[in-house]
């Protein structure tokens, strides 16, 4: 469930620093370091799952808790009528930074069509 | 649970064409028209949900189940081991086309480190 030399399992763990915006049993939501927009939220499962091709049937439940959280997220940041923008990062080509399944939620300004 | 002036509900009833390239009960993956990368796929739930943030807790799972599906898709495409960009725009700011939930999975390039 937790990778000793995982950055985001070391922030759940409260072993790492971080501005949390949103908790429950299963997903946190902390401020990104290195905001790329004026609202950066970083959105995980606090289960150790390293990418999204790697959930299973029995992850569906917590995928779908992850994606509610998102609403949820834009609401305590003030952009839940305004909009945002979900993306996850998988693997090499996509631009993955952590292996620790995360969505980035970017908002607090207007994007373009698609990501 | 079908909006009858939307597109995408159109192509889940087979009323306008797609490219389709992955279909189960719940979920379909179509190519997207006006594609931004080598591969451009939509994922989206049958059932019509305007944007993430009107996703209840019933949904959960059905949440959980499309991003389950971009694995499948990203194994079809070829691009499963390679890696991609998963991207949900919601409302106005968010760059959101259609109001009928989707992700864009966008591959077969390198994506810099966040959308």
């Amino acid at each position: 469930m937790v990778e000793k030399d995982c950055v985001f399992c070391k922030i759940v763990a409260g072993e790492l620093p971080s501005e949390i915006v949103y908790e429950d049993d299963d997903i946190l939501a902390f401020k990104d370091i290195n905001p790329v927009a004026p609202v950066h939220i970083l959105l995980i499962p606090k289960k150790h799952i390293p990418t999204i091709t790697d959930i299973e049937e029995e992850d569906a439940a917590l995928m779908g808790k992850l994606l509610l959280a998102a609403g949820k997220v834009a609401d305590k940041m003030g952009i839940f009528d305004r909009g945002f923008r979900l993306v996850n990062n998988c693997r090499e080509e996509g631009g993955q930074m952590v292996y620790h399944l995360h969505f980035h939620l970017l908002g607090g300004k207007q994007f373009g069509s698609v990501g």
